[in-house]
């Protein structure tokens, strides 16, 4: 249980004109981000607490195919990249400077070349594959034209996953796992998303998929068939259907590819298999963004009020307005009693400010249950409840609420 | 449960020449850490297990005391450095680099210029005071003489918080509180540590303590009182006991700072007291090593076999060596059973290797209790129980297992 009038959370209708994205407008007038600069962005407290629910998701969901995680580097050498041309494939976007000794460094904007680096080093034998290992770490891009928030900024939070395999079918089964994985993930993290077939351009590689979350603001065009439904890369007509293909904006917040051994044959990265014999690994490679996770889940998940956050996501599980003074204590009581019991992380606004605002803020904050303890409770005991995203209300006595969430959370 | 055979652990005997500190030797031995380039690391699973749960243990200590998480970016445009002079005074250390935009940036040492900036920009009254935010993040330094593995690293993870008070009473309180919760944080990681006075240097402010650990490898000195036990910065006698002070050597896992003013006036950054007066935020700063608290441990926790962790920050609670093959899905189960109803972490060490083999490198990976089945076992359903720390030996049954770890858990 937190107290509003103690946290470090501030709303505001003063957004810098830049903002543009409803979820980037959204995301600083309710206090999840502050901006230091173009592209780059602090998480407040309230935003860092939806991010880090988005991280535990995604933990659960690569753990439950057996990837293992780790934490590269951001820091990394540049000959690593020079073995694979990739200095001069991402020298555009790619932060690179020499330190005190003269060492060229830079920020890694991923990290295929450091995890073959590790995985080389201890890796020697077919059984010790398959192999998935995955990270959650800060990356770096000198963005050229930084927007719409996280959506695209020069400082942000990716998962990368790689997979080794021994040969193509043990890699069609690492694709398949992180297929699995993401839509498991996004699934929770409560994106209505499509995937697509696509062009594994940089990043090399055969075979490769987007997850798209379909918005306004998306900078991914696919082209969907207005009769069944299916979405292609290339505008014309359904080949089933015969229908023209209709042009919808995209959110790319996953990426996956069978990157083969691009990677494994530049930097020397072998294995023996069964018969001895000495072979490039065959690598995959996973990606979430999981920044812009955040702001597709705002996007796609508001109204003209504010956000409203899918219960797996939501920074608290529900907020307590107090309306009266005198309540506060009851409040606080009833919010403590809701905690211990059913686990539920509960913001009671105790702030000194008027009942308008208080409903006003809670719709902006976006908080799943908004629950009220004013003149109903006063003269029956009665909490007023709504449930954010329809805006239903109801009211109930604080021994109700408890088999209230119990059912909300059973569902 | 997780099975060594599947996972990504290899234990080495070979470590680069320029490893001298026990804590690096083994951290490359154990396989927890990989060095990616001279002071530049990338945490391997199992060294960023015991990571996350120092960090689990610090964000506890620090929540308990209503400190709140934010995430501040590693970018930091240099125009907040150039309002405290400190662009200068860290300048030897600072990773500088101009983006494609000409903009000037680092990638901040420490985090007291942006705090600032975020608070100045949420908080106007004192009555919005006191707070606390803190953060868990990785750290960039130009580090002139990179050493001892994570004891000083170019990059590296820093919990730092700050304290911004009305007044002088309220900054003594907020750094009662933290220095009550690194006394906290310390000791549930299993660090013998001493506080000590210390100058603030180039933070600013009046009073500062540290947090120290006595090592060998240890880069700070203090004076200890044979007599007394009492610490002293300077050499000479104890004024008390008037005994001669001997030199010992101390790792900094901690240090705490009375800021006072410094930032807030530089930045302008003021708040309206009870009377309307515009007055600058009294700050406090309050850093943890994480990184190195986790060498600290290591450094400190370690026989000639290898580590032996603390429970509270060892990366599984147990390993259960399988010395023979067939007791493999007879093993998997009693593990699967300690994680069910303890809650336990196990790792099963069901490698085709021998048992010498294993029994060696569950010394050296040093989780604390090493459980083997093996003839014991077949013969009289007995599993052989070693804690790691005192090498004590005893056997139990399955059933007894799990008293066993209850009584060792509720100690």
């Amino acid at each position: 249980m937190e107290r509003f009038s103690q946290s470090f959370i501030f709303t505001t209708k003063e957004v810098p004109k830049s903002a543009e994205a409803q979820s980037h407008i959204l995301a600083l007038r309710a206090g999840l981000l502050f901006m230091v600069s173009a592209g780059i962005y602090s998480y407040l407290p309230l935003g860092y607490k939806a991010l880090r629910k988005v991280e535990a998701i995604i933990r659960k969901g690569m753990d439950r195919y057996g990837a293992q995680e780790l934490f590269m580097s951001a820091l990394q050498p540049i000959e690593m990249w020079t073995k694979t041309g990739r200095d001069k494939d991402l020298e555009e976007v790619m932060i690179r400077f020499k330190d005190r000794k003269q060492r060229q460094l830079c920020l890694g904007p991923t990290h295929e070349e450091l995890i073959t680096e590790i995985v080389k080093r201890y890796i020697s034998s077919y059984k010790q594959l398959p192999l998935i290992l995955y990270q959650i770490q800060s990356k770096f891009r000198d963005e050229p034209r930084p927007r719409y928030g996280l959506i695209r900024s020069c400082e942000f939070i990716m998962k990368d996953a790689y997979s080794f395999d021994a040969d193509q079918e043990g890699l069609r089964q690492s694709y398949e796992k992180m297929h699995s994985a993401y839509q498991d993930i996004f699934k929770e993290c409560g994106l209505k998303f499509i995937m697509a077939e696509a062009d594994p351009g940089a990043m090399g590689g055969s075979l490769s998929h987007e997850f798209m979350v379909p918005a306004r603001i998306g900078e991914d065009i696919l082209f969907a068939c207005p009769s069944c439904g299916k979405y292609f890369k290339k505008e014309g007509a359904c080949p089933r259907c015969k229908k023209a293909l209709r042009e919808e904006k995209m959110i790319e917040v996953g990426h996956i590819f069978q990157l083969g051994t691009k990677y494994s044959i530049a930097q020397e990265a072998f294995f023996l298999n069964q018969r001895g014999k000495r072979l490039p690994f065959i690598m995959g490679c996973y990606g979430i963004g999981v920044s812009r996770v955040i702001a597709a889940i705002i996007e796609t998940n508001c109204d003209e009020k504010g956000i409203s956050w899918p219960k797996e996501v939501a920074p608290y599980d529900a907020i307590l307005l107090v309306l009266e003074d005198k309540l506060t204590s009851e409040a606080l009581s009833v919010a403590t009693n809701l905690e211990k019991n059913q686990g539920l992380a509960i913001l009671v606004d105790d702030r000194g400010v008027s009942a308008g605002v208080k409903f006003n803020d809670a719709l902006l904050l976006g908080i799943p249950y908004i629950l009220a303890m004013g003149k109903n409770y006063m003269s029956s005991k009665k909490i007023d409840v709504e449930r954010r995203k329809t805006r239903e209300k109801l009211t109930c006595t604080p021994q109700e609420l408890v088999r209230f969430f119990q059912d909300e959370y059973s569902r």
